[in-house]
């Protein structure tokens, strides 16, 4: 591969900005800034308050150590490398961040008077700069395009989404505006909705791409280029944005492999699509689904994009996964949202988006005049769990670095641990999926007193999911007795309804939350989301078995008069929270 | 005064929502709580991860008393009540939020388990309860609409002012739309300008009032009448929306009197305008300015409007404050912004909102697409700093409360002493600058040889600022030997350069950067302002003393040649950091 100077620049993409985005000014707030930091300068001019009135004199954590998980093995390893096991780990370290650090290099200064005080749209020094490196050099190491992305940090994905839709959509009015003004956003047949009703306010066409087991499908019917090819301008203009969500799809758990990949990425080429890659679970891509990307679309083939043809990321587990459309992105037209909340906690409220650099300065602009940066709060605890402890001792001295430092090596091993315990949660759940997947009823005569027979049904089919935290699980109402009686889609909504009661109690997700219109209504009632996440870990099982057991019990009602409230259209308007 | 729930309800003011905003659905998530929180539900439709996942087993805090900081004398009180002297306080106790509380009532649930989960656009229940007490019951307790108003938590105030202008403005975009669409938003003459630049790209009219040592005008020239009475709806529609800041205003330092406030709401009911009131100095109101308030406009008069004329606040600092427009907002036309920047610290970026329910809910439905919530981190400290220790008791059993918990005394009092430490800071930089106004300069003779005379001329003039962070100086540049030489704009603008060079080096912030508009930018080049917030508070007075030593040097110069780079364009095109 090309040394990254070497390679082209990325395009132009300006003429996707949206108006408001054009009209934003460039920043020069750096111009001050240069004041702000010579050193002996008496600053009477930023109102900022001084440390002194912040209430807090440290900010402290008990804070795991990297190994906290066990890691699973990796699909292509040649030998499993060694891990400290956690048993062998102290459970906790102590981390503790200063009111003032002495540290002079402002990568370094990990401290409360700076995080607590006004800081820039680029975030925390100490934290922006880890997330950079590790974007650049380990996440996506071959970037095709001169000098690689440049990230911003965001308040998580849902922030970084908004600000993208802000940036690259003008607001379509019904009354104001005319059909073919309205802009349009491509999407998975089944989506994450938060990012399509964050979408739907602004008047934008909603078009799903028909997806199949290896995730959104280039070509057939319903598929990218199917939809692209035979476009109906009347109806607003050709889609120039996609939403995507391509290694452990919400809901379908799917990832791409690399070859489908590299045809939707030369079809949004030549059609000139902006591609917004949300990718929350990257990491959680299960070894034990490899096997079945190793030979997708009927031959052989290694999704690795790491060894074979570039420069690797430095780790084993890194180069072993799935890379994203950031790594075949020539002409940067690729935005990547990336989260902490799977990674460390929902309530971090932290995230940050890879884009080439034209596009995250107009993003940064938006960041300026709403958020202005992450809480420092979250910045400075993140940073203090990665870069180590800092009692006020510099961090360039390395001979003073604290031990508990979890630092670029303790990041990598955190995300390999939590992908083998969510990897043991997927095993422990489909195992009882699997296992619990056929009823036996009774098929019987035309009338009372005829024969009877008992039939093996299956009451749903599902397929191991090869990222994420879901398992999408099709109901066979087909072959629930009552289907003559009731119809498919009450069916599925009694099956909804009755789960949640005694003594099942099982909330699941219903499929039509992932229904991005219409159309896809008219078949999604018919799936369920279920998540191996929220629960305790030796409680996995149970809850997959409180499932099973309540779907056999109701294969075997006669009636559905005793559940409570089952009507379809309560199910239909559920709405679920964010995740 | 009537009880809350006979007053009359606030207007139906959703005329003013903007086109996307009218465009969001209701939300409905809350049908799906209600399973979440059903005892004994196994949670399988929630993408949550499992709090063990949280690297994070505590979150601490070495955190300071409310009583810190001495307080001044209220300005109207009858005897100086108790304080503990911040030398007896002990100077901090230990903070610690466990992973997991036991209690079970939602607002007493501090813990990780909480915070750092998905939560609602509503914030962590515990915060948004404390703060929604705290503003109905003692900051605003006289709204005198039926069952007061809403409050949401927001990113910090910019994020507030983005999500309001967001909910009430539609862009305008100058090759799409006509002039006579284009909305607008007054302000102050000097005004903050990280709010006007956040409104700039949406193509809104930006309209200065002209304002005196008591703030926005309401009549005269360029005052809100003429504005209003006579605009041209040629170049827009009349503003529907005002953004102001009344009780330190950020440049000038100025509160409006209760008499004029009431006259400015009287005429935004006329013009039916919706008030964005920005508030982040409110609580540093000082009474050394009091009295002069007590004299505005020729009549004497009480500003505190809580004790005669409604609910007392319950707390003698608050009810002898100078209320907000909330406390006359009988329409439901105020928007009141807060924030914890300078209660707290800047990088909390965490604020809150206060409005009629209607205009809180739509602009909850903003969050709910972007930001969400605040951070969790910052949500659960601060609430842990302010309800109590939370070391796995609960806190609804009263004789297990932490001894250090501030509670609302304890916030009230922080407050008081924030006030008191911010004026005593005020007072000394005032007194340096008082002293400080004159310089002698030589008057000559026409020709070298001739007589020459010793002047004491005023480089500036100012007046002590009535509450918030900053001294607003009119720079005498007219009395500089040099002004003939130079003009004015150049001898101010090498003022600026000058005093940011050895020995004085000190950095003020250029008046042009509160211009709002280029014909206040035609004068606003004469003045500075002057922040008495960010330095050690022994040091205030030695800063104001470079300051004055630097102008006193810069009078006597008798050419600019050695001032390095001191251009006007330079200047004018600096902008300040948010603050």
């Amino acid at each position: 591969m090309a040394s990254m100077e070497s390679l082209p620049a990325p395009l132009d993409l300006s003429h996707h900005f949206s108006d408001v985005t054009n009209n934003r000014e460039a920043s020069d707030v750096k111009k001050f800034y240069k004041y702000f930091t010579t050193p002996g300068m008496h600053n009477l001019a930023a109102g900022w308050p001084h440390m002194s009135f912040f209430p807090y004199d440290t900010l402290e954590a008990s804070a795991a150590h990297p190994q906290r998980f066990e890691p699973s093995q990796n699909a292509n390893a040649s030998a499993h490398h060694e891990h400290v096991k956690s048993q062998q780990a102290p459970p906790a370290s102590h981390l503790k961040v200063p009111k003032e650090s002495k540290d002079t290099n402002a990568l370094g200064k990990i401290d409360l008077e700076t995080a607590l005080q006004y800081g820039t749209a680029e975030g925390l020094a100490p934290l922006h700069s880890f997330v950079r490196q590790f974007v650049r050099d380990h996440l996506h190491p071959n970037v095709p395009y001169a000098n690689g992305p440049e990230v911003a940090l965001t308040c998580g994905s849902t922030d970084g989404f908004g600000k993208t839709i802000e940036a690259l959509t003008n607001p379509w009015i019904e009354h104001k505006n005319s059909l073919p003004e309205k802009e349009g956003i491509l999407c998975e047949e089944f989506a994450y909705m938060n990012a399509i009703q964050a979408v739907r306010p602004r008047g934008l066409n909603i078009v799903p791409v028909a997806t199949d087991s290896y995730g959104m499908k280039p070509w057939g019917k319903g598929g990218l280029a199917d939809i692209l090819e035979n476009w109906d301008l009347s109806k607003g203009k050709r889609p120039h944005l996609m939403y995507t969500v391509t290694l452990g799809q919400n809901p379908t758990g799917a990832i791409i492999p690399t070859p489908r990949r590299k045809v939707i990425y030369a079809l949004c080429q030549t059609y000139d699509i902006i591609i917004i890659e949300d990718e929350p679970y990257w990491n959680l891509q299960f070894p034990s689904a490899m096997k079945k990307l190793s030979t997708v679309e009927g031959h052989a083939m290694d999704n690795r994009n790491y060894n074979e043809h570039g420069r690797s990321s430095g780790y084993e587990f890194l180069d072993s996964l799935v890379p994203s459309y950031m790594s075949m992105d020539e002409d940067g037209r690729v935005v990547r949202i990336d989260t902490f909340s799977k990674s460390i906690a929902p309530g971090c409220r932290l995230g940050w988006l890879t884009a080439q650099p034209a596009i995250v300065e107009r993003i940064t602009r938006i960041t300026e005049a709403t958020t202005q940066n992450p809480s420092g709060f979250v910045q400075v605890m993140v940073a203090g769990l990665i870069k180590g402890q800092q009692e006020g001792v510099p961090t360039s001295r390395k001979d003073a670095k604290s031990a508990e430092a979890w630092e670029l090596d303790g990041w990598v091993r955190w995300l390999e641990g939590l992908r083998g315990a969510y990897e043991r949660r997927m095993q422990a759940m489909c195992k009882v999926f699997d296992e619990g997947k056929f009823v036996a009823v009774v098929a019987k005569g035309a009338d009372a007193d005829s024969w009877s027979m008992i039939n093996k049904v299956p009451m749903y089919e599902f397929e191991w999911p090869m990222a994420g935290m879901f398992v999408w699980l099709k109901v066979r109402c087909d072959t629930h007795p009552l289907i003559g009686k009731y119809g498919a889609e009450k069916v599925c909504a009694a099956l909804w309804v009755f789960l949640t009661q005694e003594p099942f109690m099982c909330l699941t997700a219903p499929g039509l939350m992932f229904a991005p219109t219409d159309s896809v209504r008219s078949y999604a009632f018919q799936y369920l989301r279920l998540c191996f996440a929220p629960m305790p870990e030796d409680e996995v099982a149970d809850y997959a078995q409180h499932f099973t057991a309540g779907c056999r019990a109701f294969w075997q009602l006669n009636n559905f008069d005793d559940i409570p409230d089952f009507d379809t259209s309560m199910i239909a308007n559920l709405r679920l929270p964010t995740c």
